[in-house]
């Protein structure tokens, strides 16, 4: 069996030389005789995995002392929670309602607090990022949140909002490490890792040291950001797997020439497609063109035959997991970091061919 | 490289057939042409590992429809709030102290409401269990909880306390399926995955139906069983690989004759052990014989330097992580269902060439 195609949203593509490292070492890592998915992690052997990984990690995004960076479980929609939990001190913050996720979010911390919608793109089901008028901003607000990637609608932020002194907090789960980010100007950034990092169960955390310490009483200890930053992540047996194949990523990631060098390539990757949405007569892309995400692209025909004619053609030459979200339709390209150049071309290829076979 | 006789306390041993299962698997599992941890939680090949792993889990332990099995993050630690979180009404719970984790639960819990201590074995360092008497439970409890098996201090509870119509609550995460449990007794059995199920990462909750759907206004919705159970553990994206390889695992114990089968070759390993730990003259086992652990055997010299030189004179000779927990000292084999049965027999021979050579 050959490998395919996969542009899944998550859990998706992983680089092959890591899943090959992986294959390698499954039975026994390097002298220790046994699996890394047997190894004690308060080990030797381990502790240079956990922080070999968060030191590889610091360099790659550039990431100062200022911050901590916590290896976590639970997903994003556990920070959903987590976030007002610990940032919350006036009880209210500002969220820009960008997709499901946004709204989620939203909700879950409306149910500890008072949440401010300060925009939302949801008149026009999330095509586009809202613009934004500071004079909305609450003054009193603990945190501004926003989704920097709207994996579902294939949107992104290509400026993040000014929000002064209030902490801003982004859920890069779709797009980190894909594009340089300042990490300076946020709060908190966070992401599930099974995108563009590694395996689902791993989500990474990088807060403001000062951002910590302040959780409310009814905080549970393990949604405490305290909790983990003292015990750098240790507090209980982390997810010791996804975080050694994360700590691979980022070792290919570093081969690749970092992370500028990867939205170069991710550039390429988006233009080839989005240029070719742009001239075809069948598909088009369902986004603004200001707002596109590099990470993930949907796009229809106006038949919803053709779609589904599409997808499962796709299927059958090696392009796979291209249907779009239940709530967008048609279909959608998750191009992540480990989609090669090549995959993206061939799609393009495949997608001219169904095009001039089905005029 | 050899493999090692690994006697960590967790993470810890897997079968080696799981291990060549999923190093054969790594690049492609069947016929999707990509990794387990490539694919979309939602594929059809998913859902046949996550439900298929569980419909083991509940043929393996006799789980019954009145239950519902949750596949989580988190950790143990994590379900020490949740429990709370979601059983409270009274907002009073009895607690069983065998030891550090049964410690962490009913402090996290005491956050939340009234916890009862109705006995403890902190006087001798938690090496027995202690006697319960009825009278000193509390008759409006919401739940009565203990830690089934103590990982640190090596003893178990052979004989569960009957609670009558409140709700016993149990930590197995250091004994599930390493001898048969009448799950029918039981409001909640929980269990991290990294001792006897598969990688950290894991949690898994065997929840009676009637007790979710009344979770307290403050539990995050990722904490409410009712969230997980409404979408049979797929609200958000799963650890897909480590509930792979947990499944893989599961089926390894149904080919090795089930639960009861292996409690019997748990029973022989042990066996082995604690009967060479009795006649000794250098060795002695720290737990009184009736509550001993078949997972966690802790034992000592009278010699601390002599237990430096039998820990790291076994990890030259291939038995390691023996350390015992830094807060018992001297030595503690862990010897889950992976240990083989010659694993424990070579580790005896290897003690009894201590001994003879350090008279």
């Amino acid at each position: 069996m050959e490998r395919v195609y996969n542009f899944s949203a998550g859990p998706s593509m992983l680089p092959v030389p890591v899943l090959e490292q992986a294959q390698k070492e499954m039975l026994c890592y390097g002298n220790t005789g046994m699996s890394v998915m047997e190894m004690s992690h308060r080990s030797k052997d381990y502790e240079d995995i956990i922080y070999g990984a968060e030191a590889l990690l610091r360099e790659l995004m550039g990431i100062s002392d200022n911050y901590e960076v916590l290896f976590l479980q639970g997903g994003a929609s556990t920070q959903f929670a987590a976030i007002p939990l610990n940032l919350f001190k006036n009880k209210k913050a500002d969220y820009v309602i960008t997709g499901q996720w946004a709204k989620k979010a939203a909700a879950e911390a409306a149910r500890y607090g008072d949440v401010n919608i300060v925009a939302s793109s949801a008149d026009k089901t999330f095509t586009y990022i809202p613009k934004l008028d500071k004079s909305t901003f609450s003054k009193d607000a603990d945190y501004f949140y926003i989704t920097a990637n709207n994996t579902i609608y294939g949107t992104r932020y290509t400026q993040f909002p000014d929000t002064g002194d209030i902490p801003l907090v982004a859920d890069i789960s779709s797009n980190i490490m894909s594009e340089v980010m300042d990490v300076n100007k946020f709060g908190i950034l966070y992401a599930g890792a099974q995108k563009n990092v590694g395996p689902a169960g791993l989500t990474i955390v990088i807060i403001r040291k000062d951002l910590i310490g302040n959780a409310l009483d009814i905080c549970p200890n393990m949604l405490n950001y305290k909790t983990h930053a003292d015990a750098r992540s240790m507090f209980n047996t982390p997810p010791c797997y996804a975080i050694y194949i994360s700590k691979l990523v980022f070792e290919w990631i570093k081969g690749m020439g970092g992370v500028s060098q990867l939205q170069k390539i991710n550039e390429e990757k988006a233009g080839i497609l989005y240029d070719f949405l742009d001239e075809s007569k069948m598909f088009r892309g369902t986004v603004v063109k200001e707002d596109r995400s590099l990470m993930n692209v949907p796009f229809v025909t106006d038949d919803e035959e053709l779609n589904a004619k599409f997808i499962k053609e796709a299927k059958e030459n090696g392009f796979v997991n291209l249907k779009g979200h239940r709530t967008v339709g048609g279909m959608r390209a998750s191009i992540y970091n480990a989609m090669p150049l090549e995959g993206v071309k061939k799609l393009v290829e495949f997608m001219k061919k169904f095009e001039s076979e089905n005029k």
